[in-house]
């Protein structure tokens, strides 16, 4: 078989299909190289629930509980763990933000979950870097979240020791591919593989921070809020802090600009006061493949091709159940957890004309 | 001979000597990666004049007075120019910026140069993309810009062409140097190779940023103000805008840090609004050599060594004054109008003592 794509989605596929005896060749002109490569990692499913986005909230949920046995997986092959970080916590700065948390803890918990409410001071005691504006908090224990590097890496070098080949090439056309099964994890790119595809393009920027000597240590949890209207988190990484994520629907580009960079710091020393002093190592932007209604596109598209594509903001948090689900389709069954991201849903209309 | 240090002061001796006849090698580990990689390359010794600084303005005026047969020589090695801006444009944002823009004016011109102060109309017409908030402008059109990338590779390949061989190593002693004559321009770590000598490192950090399809065009003349006390200026490059400089006393390193971006960020946006849109291609640091009263350190120190470091903030500026100073010195004259870089000046309390 073939995989098209390889950050995390075609590279976990990869490896996994070719532990379950598949012969497989991926197809990435620059391997490791596209969104995964700027993401925060953050497995926040219920965190960011909203009402009206149950699906959503399923699927995520779905993937958050299949992550511990994928994380085994890849430390029995690397010996590490990739997780970073012991939590969520999303924060608000003022009276709405926190009327919008209360929204999110009361729907997500009439789901069947659990969202922590934290007072100013069980914050403040929780992360004591965070700023004195900080007024109340909605804790989530179990959301971790994934240094996007290092997994990139283990499932890169899993892959390959589990027979892999990897071809550092663009594919143009999928009829150009011999294998009898492919599938398509191109992320932005999907859809000049696959026309008619409904995955678009959403630049986003995120900053690198390292810790210096003097420094405050980061924070221990994801921390998330709303500034002037935009969404930043703060996620913990070994030695500093990824900070996310601007999203600009127009434009191809991974150009980092000045106003995104000046956005994310202002809105990240909103929440920590201290981080002047950190190293800005990097500025980065990528482009997250989105679909329509902001769920992936995960089933079969022909008797040769299945496609894994369309994550959006969520491409770490979903790599376990879109693993399975992949693997599922190709042995003939199906994962019923991923129904809501069957493409068929995007073909209503075609299919009422037939 | 040999020259300590790689950056355009050692660089532009090493191949003006080799051109007199000097067979020349020039050591560095790392040859065009220090200060003058990061330099905003203004030349502006009029815009900044301020009383009590004569000697200051002096030096470097008859510099910048060199500047055009300095720039036609390395013309005529690699064909192009390395200028990039037409002129020097300070601007006054309050009453007190204003107010000190009249001092320099009269100060400056008292010392016979001349400076052009123009009304908000005339900044207007003269660099429209400015911010309204500027109330007044000091011209000078004599104060070009230096490309400070363009001219390190220019004076290298001239260097190379001219017969200087070039050994990426560091010295860490100049007594294992076996050249009859040693040109000391190793920036911010003269120091260690010459006791004493009072230069010290300042960190500064710049940005750089790329024009982008739909941007503005940058200033035609490099633009400097004070923002909330903070020097800022923005120095056209043929492709963009570098954005300098922060200035820190401690630390040796050359991280970035969030706070210094930041605050360039703000700084460059308050004088140029759009310039959000701009890429941020580069944020970097680097170690300016610094003496104790900001004038360098010229002339010689033994029969064997002469030195020509301590240039701070101006060393873009006064690489062709220090070029025609340094040969002097090796032809066994001096040029007259670096006496005030004089290094014996530090030995006073130590001369007066014998």
């Amino acid at each position: 078989m073939a995989v098209v794509g390889g950050g995390v989605i075609g590279l976990s596929i990869a490896w996994r299909a070719a532990q379950t005896g598949w012969q497989v060749t991926l197809f990435d002109p620059a391997p490791g190289s596209g969104a995964s490569s700027v993401a925060g990692g953050m497995l926040a499913p219920l965190s960011e629930g909203w009402p009206g986005e149950e699906a959503t909230l399923e699927l995520g949920a779905a993937s958050l509980a299949r992550w511990p046995e994928f994380a085994d997986r890849i430390a029995a092959v690397t010996g590490r763990s990739v997780f970073t970080a012991k939590g969520s916590l999303s924060v608000a700065i003022d009276a709405a933000d926190a009327a919008d948390l209360h929204t999110v803890a009361e729907w997500v918990g009439a789901q069947g979950y659990h969202l922590e409410v934290l007072s100013r001071a069980q914050v403040r005691e929780a992360e004591p870097s965070l700023s004195r504006s900080v007024r109340l908090g909605l804790s989530a224990p179990s959301e971790l979240a994934v240094d996007n590097r290092a997994l990139l890496d283990a499932v890169r070098s899993a892959a390959v020791d589990a027979g892999v080949e990897i071809v550092e090439r663009a594919v143009a056309d999928l009829d150009e591919l011999v294998a009898d099964q492919i599938v398509l994890a191109a992320g932005d790119r999907t859809a000049t593989l696959w026309p008619g595809l409904p995955v678009r393009a959403v630049k986003g920027e995120i900053l690198r921070l390292r810790s210096r000597p003097g420094t405050e240590p980061p924070p221990s949890r994801v921390v998330r809020a709303r500034v002037h209207g935009r969404p930043v988190y703060l996620v913990p990484r070994g030695d500093g802090i990824v900070v996310g994520a601007t999203q600009y629907e127009s434009g191809r580009d991974t150009q980092v600009t000045v106003a995104g960079v000046r956005d994310l710091l202002a809105d990240a020393q909103t929440l920590l006061p201290s981080i002047g002093e950190y190293e800005l190592a990097e500025c980065g932007a990528g482009l997250r493949p989105m679909s329509p209604d902001n769920l992936p596109l995960i089933g079969r598209l022909s008797e040769r091709v299945v496609v894994a594509s369309g994550h959006g903001r969520n491409g770490i948090l979903l790599v376990p159940i879109t693993v399975d689900a992949i693997l599922a389709l190709l042995d003939g069954t199906t994962l019923v957890e991923v129904k809501c991201a069957d493409p068929e849903r995007f073909n209503h209309d075609a299919g009422a004309k037939q």
